[in-house]
């Protein structure tokens, strides 16, 4: 029987290798989808597609953050072009708390892993994608879980941009389901990181973006 | 200028103390309360109004675990009356994802420190509950946050519920306005673990339960 994993999935390119990357080590992937007020709301579309494509479930996790903080969910701040330090675009323990209910869902079905296309490599400093942060964190179920067993996998970390791309055009990942402006418009923005990050690749890589 | 400090309040008796002991300790509280589906959905309005009792303000937090896994949020599973190892009211990664809420929420308000009422002594045996647990997410929160400066509290984790009700007591703590019952029935069950353990408290304690 195929172990179970819960996979999060933004709909971005990463988190869709990603997905790639758990099916190829013979995982049978549930995916995690969260609406929690982004202004690229598009994204969710892309990761339900995303899912269906692969052919896996997913759940919807509607949450938000009251408190805002961040230019990715305040209406008030706008998304910069280019940061120095952390952007305005870091959603405050974000990452923790997808890493959470992803733990959660796993101990509720029985999953052995959570993948989690987090990037320290061509990305935007954010300290929830660098591997540190994992480590500890990975520490830090092993204490407040009932099942300790479940491990925090992050096969995309120390990758570039490109090589991402090379490896998830090699597993057929349909890049051009994928959405990665912050912005959410029509049309990428092309001057956000996000958009910045994955115009590098595709160039870095040898491909040409399916959405450009 | 107070220091922020923002209070998981569940709007039992813990968590109620633990907001004042925030309040002794000269921090200026901001409450999170979460409406994720639970039985006892009655104790969000127990910690609304010990919130507004208190003067503080709070946000509440409406999330849910579409995945469930816990007799305390699955209506196709029983409340027990007591649990061998770990009961079934055990909500999976539960306090991990609302001390990520709460951490997130303390980066966007510049708040120092987040307090959790958690107790090892009088409770279920819930792993989320221990002092390794919070040891180890405390060493995870420097790594993934922006703001590595903001502690967890956990001023009851050591106490005896009977130890807690006096503290409270001597803090003004209105216990009548508290709710513990997992049931969330017109009047507690007296037979879940939460009803078991505060009337255990109560007595030892030498005070009458407001509630019975």
């Amino acid at each position: 029987m195929p172990k179970r994993a819960i996979v999060l999935l933004s709909g971005g390119i990463d988190s869709a290798t990603c997905l790639y990357v758990a099916k190829k080590e013979k995982f049978l992937p549930h995916c995690l989808i969260f609406d929690y007020g982004q202004k690229h709301k598009r994204e969710i579309e892309s990761a339900k597609k995303l899912a269906r494509k692969a052919g896996v479930g997913f759940s919807i996790c509607k949450t938000y953050f009251p408190w805002k903080g961040s230019s990715l969910i305040d209406p008030r701040i706008k998304i910069p072009k280019r940061g120095r330090g952390i952007p305005s675009t870091y959603v405050p323990a974000r990452n923790m708390i997808f890493l959470s209910f992803a733990l959660s869902c796993a101990e509720a079905m029985g999953a052995k892993a959570v993948f989690i296309g987090a990037n320290a490599v061509d990305f935007s400093g954010y300290p929830d994608c660098r591997p540190d942060f994992y480590r500890a964190f990975s520490a830090a179920l092993k204490k407040g879980l009932k099942n300790k067993n479940i491990s925090i996998k992050t096969p995309l970390i120390r990758k570039k941009k490109s090589e991402i791309i090379i490896l998830g055009k090699s597993l057929g990942v349909p890049y051009e389901l994928t959405w990665s402006c912050y912005r959410g418009g029509m049309a990428p923005c092309r001057v956000c990181d996000s958009c910045r990050f994955r115009a590098k690749g595709f160039r870095e890589a040898g491909f040409e973006d399916p959405l450009v």
